[in-house]
């Protein structure tokens, strides 16, 4: 039975203060928490499941025994964020990622200016992840990474690439030798281009696009050219079309 | 003032059974309005808004003069299927898109199976948008394009772009002589492939992906290539990548 204050500790961590103050997040539903579970190099806080989910998961549980709180599916309703719960729900300690310079001064990383939308960013976690992106950089105002609507939409991705906050300024500063692309409208066409198979890709804010004092620190503009009438692509749907030309050509 | 039986009216439009019981559905918000007043083709039944809105778009207004309903920013909540409200509702006939089979047999179209999450349809249809493609056809059980997420996701695209429901076996048996190309995890490699600048391009559910019956009928299985460890693509990414390599090929 779970306690009131642990439904109150739990539902705190739907709010990025709490998260903050307590340095943890919570993740659902079978698919990622299998993921964390087989990840060698995470270890949950806490795993709140049914009964039936932990006998049809009892080898994956066997090391976090004394971590697992068996609770019935009413009661995992009161600490869930989904409408509609899975039948389990971890608790996690934030990450604390530093770069890999040597990785990312040689590979593609991709830079976030002010991304919004959880649905979104998790979309682009998970396309990083699928282009075998392993940073992204984000501005200090983008969502949070451990937003649960971040989580859920990143399906897992969250656990194997990096997401840094920083001053988007000092992130480009620190890898002045390597190209710096930002998609934007007017920039070159992104399939005509010659596309250097390391760097940066900045995405902007999904109404404003980049700002003007990050364009000033690109080195090249791109733009994905359109057939049609339509003023703008989602900000995950232009990033995985670039990600994937990069990754491709 | 609304009357109650306005206010019932309205939000049973969130319903798809209403919207197809009165043949209407509703689109909110500036951008996605004046696009509406702006199309010639697209004659609103019902226009809600705030007098502020009012005052500002008077020009635009002119010819539906009848049709404004001047409320308070209260009353459009009770009304708004938004969580914050913009300042406008319309109300609008559905509609009865017959395809054109020249452009169909000449260009690329969209066929979608099972799409179930609204936003996900949404951001296709932008997408299609972006790249010319005027044609989706859907599968009778993907979700209904007057769903309000999906209007809104869509970004005005549903006012460009014709959905058709059909049966996909009666839609791709009316196209034999194009290609039908599927989204399949095995198929060919996308960036190494031939590519038609005509054809269908079947899209899967977003859990199970194209269904063996469907499967069936495809011309050409392709393959989005991964450098990641993660199992799977959203399936508006993945609608995304593949137009925008048909469209630039």
């Amino acid at each position: 039975m779970l306690s009131k204050a642990t439904i109150k500790y739990i539902n705190s961590l739907q709010l990025k203060k709490f998260r903050q103050q307590y340095n943890k997040f919570t993740a659902e539903g079978h698919k990622i928490v299998i993921e964390v579970l087989k990840n060698a190099e995470i270890i949950p806080d806490k795993i709140f499941c049914t009964k039936e989910w932990a006998e049809d998961n009892r080898s994956l549980l066997k090391k976090y025994a004394a971590k697992v709180v068996i609770v019935t599916y009413n009661e995992l309703k009161k600490i869930s964020a989904l409408q509609t719960p899975n039948h389990v729900l971890v608790v996690l300690s934030r990450f604390n990622h530093e770069p890999n310079q040597t990785i990312v001064q040689n590979d593609l990383s991709l830079v976030l200016e002010t991304i919004q939308d959880p649905g979104n960013f998790g979309t682009i976690l998970r396309t990083a992840d699928w282009f075998g992106i392993q940073h992204i950089f984000c501005s200090r105002d983008c969502v949070d990474l451990y937003n649960s609507k971040v989580i859920q939409a990143s399906m897992g991705a969250f656990l194997r690439v990096k997401v840094i906050y920083d001053d988007l300024s000092s992130i480009i500063e620190k890898n002045e030798n390597i190209p710096v692309y930002g998609a934007m409208l007017g920039g070159q066409n992104l399939f005509k281009m010659k596309i250097a198979p390391k760097g940066l890709i900045v995405i902007g804010n999904e109404g404003k696009g980049i700002s003007k004092k990050t364009e000033e620190l690109l080195t090249h503009q791109i733009e994905i050219p359109s057939n049609g009438k339509t003023e703008s692509l989602n900000a995950a749907i232009a990033t995985a079309i670039i990600c994937a030309v990069f990754r491709n050509s």
